[in-house]
């Protein structure tokens, strides 16, 4: 038999990633808003509180909830601190509302309240018999005056509205009547770099000025300030480690290497090291550390390593520990195959061999050795191909050693091995939008990444670009290509990232027609590139990191609202910040070959602005301003010149005779 | 730290109703089928199996589960009795279905597998080593098979495409390996009644054939087979106890009531008896017993009771148990009230009362006294007015006595509070069916009802009129509305019901404009009803559920599938059962007032018609049949006549010689 007082319940509690087997991601500063379904039988009003805490403390901490639509309760609380959250909900039937409600509808209908009142007062005593102090003092003082029968009867009601009378019943429940939900969700905080960033990939070995010369770490010190410039944040490195000899993969992934050839930096591990180590060709760790420092100290650059568990056959673990490997019948170590394919350059590890846990320990001293030096960011090669409870316990073991470490998941694969990486901690994962090129497979990702359960744990991080993707759409379509890709990774996405320089120098070639391999790739060659080329996208890149920067609305992802406009060539959408302080519109000609243009239709309740009223739409690239009334507008755009519009929304805000009209 | 052995991940298992807060609903002798994303790292395949039992047996039942989408498995069992069941999922790498899989990838692509064989032998050696009996004797012969070097590689390979290798190394997976679904989610297993029902409802007091009588239960008899004859299986009955006589309602709900004015059934108790006494002008308990049990035995009809928890003030239960109700500060009782409405012939419980346990308990008892008598299904009269933890309780209480009882909820209320009702444990619900009158509305409507997480608990029990509700597309759209609103009720939702004699004579009149209560209405009066009027819709409604009856498509609700029609007075659905057999389609013209036809646009996958084959249409109220051919088609229906199709889809079976084409 359940508690009979126990009237309230509470179910469908919001964010909550499957029944708390894992934790909603937020941001740090960020409002962590709770939903939940809290309904009572009958008429009677309910009162509901959101409780919360950071799990490392103790107390909790208590804020109310309210009735948002009909059932729906929503709090919200303001995590300060990078780490775990946990939260719950309760609620009570709230009798002094529910009366003070009654009490209006009767004194309505002209019915006599007499006994009401006192039913009030001793409601109120109720609440103070709870309270202590002065706030016991109180509200028995206004219990009295309720009952008595001398004070007037306005007087009574004017009480009965009095604020301070409802606040203090509220904060003095009759506890009950309490219904608590029976879990503690958990959120889990990072820092707002997990929510909001560019990624800039370059290939370290390519960073010398001189043509034939491998790159070293300090010939990239010369390229943090092209890098800063061009607005990015993080640095991504591929594999800096030593690169094995055996099967080494010759220039555009042929199977036979010269000597020359440098192989692939994914092939890990030489007679100089491992995966703690670095090629001797790029220096020392300690050139390392002293990139690190000057790009975070003169920058404001973060430097993110690549990390890829798997080895080359002369990786000193395949001699210090064989046992970590798979093995043939015959005894040989097993390299990597997914037949017919073979991989002879390269040796999984077996994540079900005996010594399981010592190859876990060890692969977690990998990421705390170069936290070790300085980095905080790493880029997880292929985690799909390894267990998913590994990720699970590392990342969360990295976390006990310092909350601010992210990790991206680079996993090009099916959706739900997808989504389950992200919800096993993983801060950003790559996506589909490299293959989503037409507006409608467009903006179906879109909402199935913004509008589904995954928007409280899987954070999109759009490449256009990357090492092993030249898409189609770029091969073929020119600069409009590239800038419009480009423009819709770094607006549709809060996070987003390229692979440079091939991007600001539009690379366009692939190895062979119908492949998504550049030709030449870095991936198995030196390159040399001149930056400083006239043609290159590096100013556009670097205005529209600006535009990020300056708005807002452009730092979340989940916050996008597509509009219909009249044309499939061509995509239109807005964000806006929950203040909506900050709204930009944004469209696109996605046809990289011909102008387009299209009528649009807003949603101008998404915009913000109320109906009939004038806004001025002030294109962010171009500097140009225009005053558009309505939903309906029609836009042009040329691939041949830039085939986007940026509009920062302005609202009209004052009507006097103002210098500035819209905000 | 995790164990590393286990690298199959389980999730969004279905169906799981809050985390197994509440059990799934089914009905016996049909499928339960259980879905689950199970994924795993890489390329190795995995095995499932799907694990279920009767709550009340210890023996768990096990059968495989196979991937039906991209890491989208399912599995299905039938439960056979009455109850609750529960079932979970496990899963493990399969490395024999990998190995053979690798192994054909191999020979496909000419490669050697000299050491995959042997490779494949110590697997198969290893399922040897976890068998018994013969089954380890044919593993390790085998085994022996394919790692020895003198049989020939084909007779090797051959066996290695062996299915019953295949079937016996599932058998014997790696317990290490497995990874099991940590929660048993449940499953409330109706019988087939709560999935499949048409109810009648009317008031026995109206029964009597003399003009001014009262009627009787021995009245009752008489209109057994009119109603059997019709095709209903529940006759439900408003409450048949004792009416108080303190602020008795008058006729059309006047309040003062005239001395030989009946009052309102709901008004329960006298001094004759409360909720546990029949109205003496009905008869006496044992008239009951006597119909219940000529309904049952020779009409095959059960008789539903209202049970309505509230008291008129002269309801035993006032005297002798006055700290059940709410009392005001002077200590009278307080009657029934939602300000600045009064409902003084009412008094309703306090379930925040000291005694609440003694009061729950006392309304169990309520049930199992009319269990005693034959009743098996009961309509809950406003039970969102009642605590729900306290329908969740009792409702467990009597399904302890017996699972067969019955409980329809009379919850017209908000959206969330209905679901709530519903997850508690309420077989069936009645629905906002009443006001969705227009095709969009109606559409939504149907896919929120069948197509959200509702369609594992809540179950529609669709009335297009009540004794509370004549709405307005009845009082303004004469017999075509008054058709067309029953076949939807019938074929959108297998469970539904009629308030009669009012719906097959087309009562249309309301108490005042505006208002959906009946004129004259049976609440606050007798009356008698000439039922063998030439217009009654009675021959319709006995063909339509006759059609019910003879179509398993119609028996389902969650089936349903919607589509277009180039008209928006029209609508267009069909049902199919799951083995395909039976697939029925519906065309309604909901315009009561005009002719209206429109060109249909059918889903012929939906409809199991293969594209470009013919197939026939046969309408199973005009017995016409027609052959059509792809999903166009022109249909046209007039209100003046009967305004609906209702189409069996005959494909094409047999291309001989045959007397039926079509099945």
């Amino acid at each position: 038999m359940e508690n009979g007082y126990k009237r309230a319940v509470i179910d469908s509690v919001e964010p909550e990633v499957h029944q708390n087997e894992f934790a909603a991601k937020r941001i740090v500063g960020q409002p962590v808003k709770v939903y939940a379904d809290i309904i009572c039988d009958g008429h009677d009003l309910l009162s509901a509180r959101l409780k919360w805490r950071r799990c490392s403390e103790e107390k909790w901490n208590e804020t109310p909830m309210r009735e948002v639509a009909a059932d729906h309760w929503q709090g919200a609380f303001v995590p300060d601190a990078i780490g775990f959250y946990e939260y719950t909900v309760s609620a009570w039937v709230d009798h002094f509302k529910t009366w003070r409600l009654d009490l209006d509808k009767k004194i309505g209908a002209g019915q006599n309240i007499e006994t009401d009142l006192i039913a009030g007062g001793i409601l109120v005593e109720q609440a103070g018999s709870r309270a202590k102090g002065l706030e016991k003092k109180m509200l028995y003082e206004w219990a009295q005056k309720l009952k008595d029968p001398k004070v007037v009867e306005d007087e009574k009601v004017a009480l009965a509205h009095d604020d301070l009378v409802i606040l203090l019943t509220e904060r003095y429940p009759d506890t009950r009547l309490m219904v608590e939900y029976p879990r503690a969700p958990h959120v889990w905080v990072d820092r707002e770099r997990a929510g909001f960033s560019a990624w800039y990939e370059f290939f370290p070995r390519s960073a010398s000025p001189e043509p034939g010369r491998h790159g070293t770490f300090k010939d990239c010190h010369a390229w943090l300030p092209y890098v800063a410039g061009m607005g990015f944040d993080v640095v991504y490195f591929p594999p800096i480690h030593p690169i094995g000899r055996t099967a080494r993969k010759g220039k555009n992934n042929t199977l036979k290497a010269k000597p020359d050839d440098v192989g692939s930096p994914w092939a890990i591990g030489g007679p100089e090291g491992g995966h703690k180590s670095v090629h001797p060709d790029l220096g020392t760790l300690q050139d390392f550390d002293n990139l690190v420092a000057q790009a975070r100290d003169k920058y404001d650059l973060e430097i993110a390593l690549d990390i890829a568990f798997q080895c080359s056959p002369e990786h000193p673990y395949v001699s210090e520990h064989p046992e970590w490997f798979m093995h043939r019948p015959d005894g040989t170590i097993k390299h990597a195959e997914n037949p017919p394919k073979k991989y002879e350059d390269i040796y999984p590890f077996d994540f079900e061999c005996q010594n399981w846990q010592e190859l876990w320990e060890e692969l977690k001293s990998v990421f705390l050795f170069w936290m070790e030096h300085g980095v905080r960011i790493f880029r997880v090669d292929n985690p799909h191909t390894k267990p998913f409870p590994f990720w699970e316990w590392v990342i969360h073991e990295i976390h006990k050693h310092d909350p601010n470490v992210l990790f991206l998941a680079e996993a090009f694969t099916r959706p739900r091995m997808m989504n389950r990486l992200a919800k096993g901690c993983f801060s950003q994962s790559y996506t589909y939008f490299t293959w989503r090129n037409d507006k409608q497979s467009l903006t179906q990702y879109m909402q199935t990444l913004t509008d589904s359960p995954a928007k409280d744990f899987f954070r999109p991080n759009f490449w256009p670009n990357t090492p092993d993707i030249l898409n189609e759409s770029l091969q073929k379509g020119g600069r409009g290509a590239f800038i419009s890709r480009l423009v819709l990774a770094a607006t549709l996405s809060s996070n987003y990232g390229i692979y440079g320089p091939a991007y600001e120098l539009m690379e366009a070639v692939p190895r062979e027609p119908g492949s998504e391999e550049y030709l030449d790739s870095e991936k198995y060659q030196v390159r040399n590139w001149k930056l400083r080329r006239e043609d290159s996208l590096c100013d556009l890149i670097a205005r529209i990191n600006e535009i990020r920067r300056e708005n807002p609305a452009l730092q979340s992802t989940n916050n996008v609202t597509f509009h219909h406009i009249e044309n499939d060539s061509m995509i239109c959408y807005s964000k806006t910040t929950p203040d909506g302080q900050n709204t930009v519109l944004i469209i696109v000609n996605m046809d990289p070959h011909h102008e387009q243009g299209g009528w649009t239709a807003l949603d101008m309740k998404a915009m913000g602005v109320p109906t009939g009223q004038e806004y001025q739409v002030h294109d962010l690239l171009r500097g140009e301003r225009y005053a558009w009334e309505g939903p309906y507008n029609y836009v042009k755009l040329s691939p041949h010149t830039v085939p986007v519009h940026i509009f920062r929304i302005r609202r009209r805000v004052r009507t006097e005779q103002d210098f500035e009209y819209f905000l």
